[in-house]
């Protein structure tokens, strides 16, 4: 196919695949049936960014990710879920405090708080004097997560696509009931993480990070444990990308399972439970 | 402004938020700093689709979804989901009544079932035979509940970009044990929900749903409870997109009620907690 076909898609999807799987990616196993329109691109070309730029923001920002993230499904069309915008420069550093000194949550012009927030469905049904006893159910708490999940990966998606950069801060949740008091949450709600956004800093390079081999995550019909060598490739691909952020070099295999290796590695969030019990959540 | 400098951007953002905000959105309210680009009007443009035509899906789509999911963020990078790709007619019925008979589910030519998945990790410390007993705690199955949506909501994105359309099947955990039976799940993984997909039927007419007015989602440096006023102008919205759907009337702030009232509202999920145990999931 000549190069004049993919015109107005300059960038090939079998590109960004060997962008995003690293060296493991086989160039067989890339078909060219889907072009990579502007949407796929976009999306392909995600990369966590933690430095940003002194220029401003554009003045309607907040209305259009809003709107991006309210237009992502919701379980029941409940919306159990808000979005709290922080740009106060004292709030965002007591911000970064609570969730473990991240310097990028004072740094970055806008920090979007995320909230898991059944306390609207609560006032709802408080004003028609009815019950409401199923929010004090695990599954509705999931709800709201997921909820909260899907807009703020919408708005992602679209603060992307603005040419912003971005980071989800899942250090929100060492201590929940600080932040929940930082942002005046009501019972009910809770903050599950943030996002931190800014324009990227033009002098920090920022790269795709690689993910697992496709097999490892994609089941076919029903689940099969991925094989050892898809976990060896994805090892040495993320050594390969180490290397280019001069971070430290250490298998992820070893990283992963030191993440998991018990609640004392999990930065005080072993406690969440409690912490949910006190925000209002009974988790029945 | 004249047309001509909105050429490439032929959806202007205030129409887009006119149709995701309905006869609430005031025009006032509507700055045009931010041009409509391609991403933010395909993320406003969404709509759930249940009814799918029989055209064949691209060839590649799988891999395209796939990559587009595992593209998301992902906390510590520890890809803690997985997804099974369900396209067996008898296996897409099963899983249709496990939903509560949704016949979308069994219509649908693809179903996609994400996985809360915390199983990978779980063999990776076996393997290196080193303790993972943070897997058993509420924050990990929180962090794989918000991956697998994260992963989730990209392919969505992705998916319709591509002229295709989906529904979220949060049915699924009406019955989480037979579920994961049937997809084979290791013990440490769990279907958060489905995600049927297809080419939109093409004599189904879809509209933008519209949601709660921006003033009571968005909250600025801190929480604010909504005004009356705002859930009344969504009761309003709301029963103009019902009628326009020719479905029943009913005011939002109702049925909310409804879905909240108690455990019997929950379809069975209020035994999740019981079931996820059973799934391997301790939920400390």
């Amino acid at each position: 196919m000549s190069d004049s076909a993919h015109a107005s898609f300059p960038t090939h999807l079998h590109s960004l695949l060997r962008a995003r799987y690293g060296a493991q990616w086989s160039p067989e196993a890339a078909q060219s049936d889907t072009p990579a329109n502007p949407v796929v691109e976009n999306l392909l070309n995600h990369r966590s960014v933690r430095a940003y730029s002194d220029r401003a923001l554009p003045d309607d920002l907040l209305q259009t990710l809003t709107a991006a993230a309210q237009s992502a499904s919701t379980s029941s069309n409940l919306q159990a879920w808000s979005v709290v915008a922080v740009r106060d420069t004292a709030r965002k550093a007591r911000l970064a405090v609570c969730a473990g000194n991240q310097k990028h949550v004072a740094a970055a012009p806008l920090v979007l708080m995320f909230i898991a927030d059944l306390s609207r469905l609560r006032r709802i049904a408080e004003a028609a004097d009815v019950p409401s006893l199923a929010l004090d159910y695990q599954e509705m708490f999931l709800v709201a997560v997921a909820d909260a999940a899907f807009a703020a990966q919408n708005a992602v998606v679209a603060l992307e696509s603005l040419g912003l950069g971005c980071c989800y801060i899942g250090g929100m949740r060492n201590k929940p009931e600080e932040v929940a008091a930082e942002l005046a949450l009501p019972s009910d709600a809770f903050a599950v993480f943030g996002l931190t956004i800014g324009y990227p800093a033009d002098d920090v390079k920022t790269d795709v990070k690689p993910r697992l081999p496709q097999q490892a995550v994609l089941h076919l019909e029903q689940y099969q444990s991925e094989q050892a060598q898809s976990l060896a490739d994805y090892d040495a691909s993320m050594n390969a990308f180490q290397q280019l952020q001069h971070m430290t070099e250490l298998p992820w295999t070893t990283q992963a399972s030191r993440r998991v290796r018990g609640p004392e590695s999990l930065s005080g969030r072993d406690r969440l439970v409690s912490a949910l019990h006190t925000l209002g959540f009974a988790l029945k």
